[in-house]
């Protein structure tokens, strides 16, 4: 896993000051475009252009089963991992509706489901097992599951960039997963589990005591070694996770600007910087999650989300809105005029 | 003015039902779109359609000069409000760029510059006066000249409709216009103008000082005719304001969606709302402006906006990022598969 220690690409400095100067001197009040001027500047940092873009989004899905759900922690029967595998691939889900909206590529990859999926278009069959294990009784998963589950989003990212994708998006489907992003940002921030425990895909009063309960103990049972990020994600997280973690770094590592999603990819989000911080330079986030927990990693994220529509559906759902706020930021950046081209008077204030 | 009192038009109350009961048999958690569900059954229920649809915006800006530009409260010269509109016709503004981008229609209104602008094309000359009265020594507008301008607004909707637009965006073109926009919110709301006046454009803190002593002498020049929402937009409003306005009542009263831009358009929304309440049930919010004053106005309009980017352009561009927003929510309704058609189980909190 030593690749996974690797620096991020670097950011192209001069570019970035041509780009704030362009942004001076478009026909509007200084910095009235408010974050979309950022977004444009930080795109052209990280594409090396003047013109940035986002025109061919990657969105990779990431699908896997949990043994923790055997403890009743969702809403929903582990069955519907695979079902909606099949919702994506057919194009009835929320992202692959975004998707298409969005001329994006879509692809899922199966990191392993606990009822298994037949072969189908635009899924890639990586099952490591079938489903992690039980983390209330043992680590998800050994110290090699890992790997594996690190080097499929390795491959998510050449797989994006064979396809002149400008920007990634990684989502997930994996009934339960609250549960194990819930316990990565507790051992990761070192948060109790009552302060940010949600309701997931939407359980009630009693079952989000219970997992509470579930949350604690596990990281009681484990806590000795709980003790680095990746020790944690092998620990407590899941497949998917592990796979978006990958995802982020090997993205950064090539150059890829990446757009995190909610409440599990930001889970990731925080394992592949806490493991790598050069990998945040090369991060948006897409939208504040309604679970409770989102909000304290955007803070050990240092991190704003564009977008905060109450939205808690994960699949990449929220990036893939998102996406849209970054094509507009640079469609302004390259197409308004200057106060020059427009013969516009500037104001004292643009001085 | 009678017109403007007459009432909107109705929602569609069985439509509705049965956008909400769609939502909840679509392949995702129960309410896990968040915002974008309440978009799309609003819309179901303002088009009466089960199938809502936002392709055609129509985005009419409203220009005007103001005689309080004259007392130096804004950081650029008042010769600017006509080279913007110039630069709306040739494409080279924010809004032309935004509107290129959504297929909108785009039209501009000149509702009386201080400097002349020649025939353009998308460009009609409505101007009633070269710009307002000085609103700190006599009323900005006559009796006559409200109407006038309420009649744009009414104008811009036929236009709309004529061109078989589904939401309309009003933006504005006026240099000094966040005086007046502030100015309407103390007398409307009640409220100090040292609590809300911001920096428009982005003048000092000594400018901004002037400002806050202008609005307050005026308010109290006038205090005794104050007294109604119209009399108000009349005396220390704008004529692109007031056409905004009347636009809004007129679009409530066809029954076209409403996506209201940022500080000055909001300004005329909660004109349009205290004058005739039944239009606010058109209204949808697209941005939290910077200006300070936006809060109170959303407040006052019981009203989220959709994104919170930091912008504070104004052309109407807030809206013009956010209808992308409403655009995926019409798109999740219309595409996404149900539970029955994916074959994907329910989960507990479904039932």
């Amino acid at each position: 896993m030593n690749w996974t220690l690797a620096s991020s690409a670097s950011l192209n400095t001069n570019i970035q000051q041509a780009a704030e100067a362009r942004q001076a001197q478009l026909t509007k009040p200084a910095g009235s475009l408010g974050e979309l001027e950022t977004i444009a500047v930080r795109l052209a940092a990280m594409q090396g252009s003047e013109q940035p873009k986002v025109q061919q989004p990657y969105i990779a899905i990431f699908a896997g089963d949990h043994g923790i759900a055997n403890e009743g922690v969702s809403a929903f029967p582990q069955i519907v991992t695979g079902e909606m595998i099949r919702n994506f691939a057919r194009g009835g889900a929320a992202i692959s509706v975004l998707a298409k909206a969005q001329k994006a590529v879509l692809h899922v990859y199966n990191c392993g489901t606990a009822y298994p999926v037949e072969p189908l278009a635009g899924v890639t069959d990586c099952s490591i097992a079938a489903g992690t294990a039980n983390f209330l009784h043992q680590p998800a998963m050994t110290s090699t599951q890992l790997e594996q589950a690190l080097a499929i989003g390795q491959k998510a990212i050449e797989d994006a960039q064979a396809q002149h994708c400008d920007v990634f998006i990684a989502g997930e489907m994996g009934i339960a997963n609250t549960t194990p992003a819930t316990a990565i940002a507790c051992a990761l921030l070192n948060v109790k589990p009552n302060t940010i425990t949600g309701r997931g895909t939407g359980i009630d009063d009693k079952t989000r005591n219970h997992k509470i309960n579930v949350i604690e103990q596990a990281l009681q049972y484990h806590r000795a070694a709980l003790t680095t990020p990746l020790s944690i994600l092998q620990i407590v997280g899941g497949f998917e996770i592990a796979a978006i973690a990958g995802a982020y770094i090997a993205a950064a590592q090539a150059g890829l600007p990446i757009l995190v999603d909610g409440f599990i990819s930001s889970a990731a989000a925080l394992v592949a910087v806490k493991h790598n911080p050069s990998v945040r330079d090369w991060m948006f986030f897409a939208h504040a999650s309604a679970e409770p927990g989102h909000v304290v990693m955007m803070q050990a994220l240092n991190a704003k989300p564009l977008l905060d529509l109450g939205m808690r559906l994960g699949e990449g759902s929220g990036a893939g809105v998102a996406v849209s706020i970054m094509q507009h930021a640079c469609n302004l950046h390259n197409q308004m005029a200057t106060f020059a081209q427009a013969q516009v008077s500037e104001g004292k204030a643009a001085h």
